[in-house]
């Protein structure tokens, strides 16, 4: 049969050049541009570049939010880049609150694990879409809307969400006003807030300015 | 040289088919669809399609922020369907303020065309970034981050904005917050709000809940 | 404070006008097109559009697979469409295989919530990359290549498979030979099978031609 | 055999709810729209809906530019529609020229199966590529830029071009000019042409205005 | 409340690895590639990187076309590497007059900010859409297509072009025949434009050939 | 003239400085990444960069198939990079078949020119769409779906086959499962063949596993 083979060679050369780009393993060590990173060499690409284990331990909610987000974005798993998909892992304590965010470039698509979770969306003529979801149930959160999600009843909730872009960024409300540097007197003068609401929140969450 | 145009016909004719989808002005009486909404018939399409004078005129700054954003999204101007592009004119008085807001679809290039406007945009690692702009200066937003512009100085602030999409879409924070039905309870669980200041809002807004 | 509100109402309704496309819940009535189906009047759509329950229960895998795919795509979940996403849920009981596949419309995103998960996929190069997964384990699928699941050891797996696409199709590589009317000489001829193995496989998927 | 072929049944229905979109043939009855037209109903395509016949015959080029373009845009093979593909099949005669033109919307892929073709495009900073190709030759014109083809020699040139949309559009500089009812006072002011080289070219073409 | 603050210190972290790529400064030292320019690294990008001033000063029209063109594409502004938007400023003087062109890479929307501006562009089809516009008007100029603007009446005009893209190109039909070295004959056989035009058309713009 | 050319420089070179992105000649040096190669420099870029001849002699068909595919993917042909197109060259003996395979990336448009070809492609739901074609006819595969070319009659059969995307993929099914390491049980596991059906073709096509 060995002679087959051989004759077959020609064919599977030629093939050969052309199977680039099935995927792109991000080198996080070049300079990402607007559709990713570059890509790791094939020959240095192997099966782990394309398994996660960060989402597999719950994350830490002894926190104020009773709640933790867990992220499987390209930075933390280089083998999503290019292809239009991250994760995060929601832990979500009961009490506990993802707060009211967005995602700047991705629709979201939340699967609950465990225990139940309210969560919600509003829309930009200012309807709000709210439902509580059990086990096994999706929800969908379109496109840079406000969102969140909250733990419903007494148990412990596990939801993994899902999302359109291997970087779909993560702005909370609530540190992009009162944990970062933003002007007090700014934020008083486009958000309508009392100076005193503004000054608490700064406090509790670190901000400055 | 009539027979010479005769001997053209054949061509002329032949790309005459092809000639479709140059543009695709809205039929607003259509169903849209994630690309935008289907086309006008070509043979009803005329100059006026691409034209919009709804801008020309200043908005009115008799409200509350003393501000007033006028769109010309596709819903407006029927002939940017599926062109990627948008605009929206700014009136700012002195003192009035855009408040807090995101363009859940589109980046934003924003253009003063009179007077100073303050601007800025928050990342999704809570940096900000503001900077005073006088006339002819240009400020990019990027896609879906919360950002504000406000009237710097005594004179009255014109700005053109301009939109990465036909249908940007605006999530104004206050709005969403506290002219809608969203809950009170859940407002303040996912932003940390107190009461007394949800209450508040809502009462001017307008918001149930 | 009822002063303010109508002061307001100007702006409110200027930008009432610019919310239509946050989302586009699929008229599964209505034809669909290359970007997706027609949008449901905002009018007629509410929280249960965005919602859907038809993963919560486990597939039924008493059958010649021991297996189950359950797909939530925007044919069953018409929440998604146009927002480049969608799901499907696994149920492999031991010794069951979800066989030899592809997605032409989209890569997968694959996370095990039970048991352990054989996944391999093979490149255009032949490359074969295979990796046992435990709960909590993602491992990502680029579009339109050849992959399977298999179930590893003697528990139940359970797992969600996300895609990048509201409609990424499912080919099944059995079924596209040997449970379709796809002549068995051009199988044999494109395949190099056998004629036996293709006329035996054909009789146990009912396939004809 | 029977009763496996009964225990796959359930697969093969959940399988077959989501095949909808491999293809999306143009009903061209329907409003097309930004990403193309409506998709004929999957029940009623069959294979002739993916084939296209009107390449093979030569096109005339009995004509003032012993030329001719033969589209194959959607248009006219509607199995394209959504696919990001099209064709012309281009019919050059000795002496033959296809008049300076541009393609909108798509980039383009010249293969020459027979005689010689000059091609050539001038980019944005007015370089010009220009080559002569011989059969099996291929040429890459980037999208908007104009090109023309010319037989080289004495022999008759025929050569496909394919598109990277499935409406790529097509405007021949002549035709834009003095075939339309462009002002002859609008060109000479924005060509810098003489008024006696409009108005002959406009008399030979069938412009007027 | 320091202690608070500690608390949430894990979760401010993990969110802050998501944070790359809500924006990308064109590293214009860098290779461009299809998308863009590779990201200038977040820690050297500050609010200047938004703001561009070179539109706000008026451009030179004391030449041949009584007209200037100053743009704000990426290679001038980086801040928009990426995001789909770019902008030009278009002066006008009385009599003056913006060439046919084409941006082989965008659309183009057009705000005139002072004067009267007469615009217009060519379809596919040869129909020629014409308009002038005054103050605070908006025109839409589909991708690729051929198009001009020219002052109306005694005063200066002024306008703002933005793009669908950070990168639209710029295709001066008379820069392209007559400014460059595409070569006469060429010329004459790909317009029928007479050979004395051409030479006179040339020893006004440079063009060899 | 000369002072007029003078006045024009200013115009001129403002121009110049936006013609980068025409095109993006692949760096075959430089890392790829989601969108393709890095950019040549423009300056490094001529006529040569845009035609690539490597179709034009006939494939080796002196093989085990009868046939050859001859790739002009981006890796062959640079000039293709980022523009959405390549193409390749299929050679088909009396009795060669073209085995088979997909494309995970794009779909393909079959120009047949010599002979006949019948070629066909099989969908998700199952459905088999098969044509034989003469000289000139297309035929449309769409993306991601399994298909096949094999010659009709005696005659020797050439094709272009064409693709909307510079870097399509390719992936041989007999090739995926009997040329790779793809281990003998995992493929008996996830395609029903017999082991006898498989160590059979593995030992013709050198797999190991």
């Amino acid at each position: 049969m060995i002679h087959i083979v051989l004759l077959l060679l020609p064919l599977l050369l030629s093939i050969s050049h052309a199977s680039v780009n099935d995927f792109c393993v991000a080198d996080l060590n070049g300079s990402d541009g607007p559709s990713g990173y570059p890509c790791k060499p094939p020959t240095k690409v192997n099966e782990h570049d394309f398994v996660y284990a960060g989402l597999a331990a719950a994350g830490n909610t002894t926190n104020i939010i009773n709640a933790a987000v867990t992220p499987a974005f390209v930075a933390q798993f280089p083998g999503l880049n290019g292809l239009g998909l991250s994760a995060a892992r929601l832990d979500i304590a009961s009490g506990g609150v993802i707060p009211l965010h967005t995602h700047p470039g991705a629709s979201e698509l939340l699967i609950v694990t465990q225990g139940y979770v309210t969560a919600g969306f509003i829309a930009s003529d200012n309807s709000v879409y709210v439902k509580t979801l059990s086990k096994g149930q999706l929800f969908i959160l379109p496109q840079g809307l406000l969102h969140f999600q909250v733990a419903y009843g007494k148990r412990k909730a596990v939801a993994y969400a899902v999302f359109s872009s291997s970087n779909p960024g993560l702005q909370i409300l609530d540190f992009a006003l009162f944990a970062s540097n933003f002007s007090s007197s700014l934020i008083t003068q486009t958000t309508f807030l009392d100076p005193e609401q503004v000054k608490k929140l700064k406090s509790v969450l670190g901000g400055s300015g």
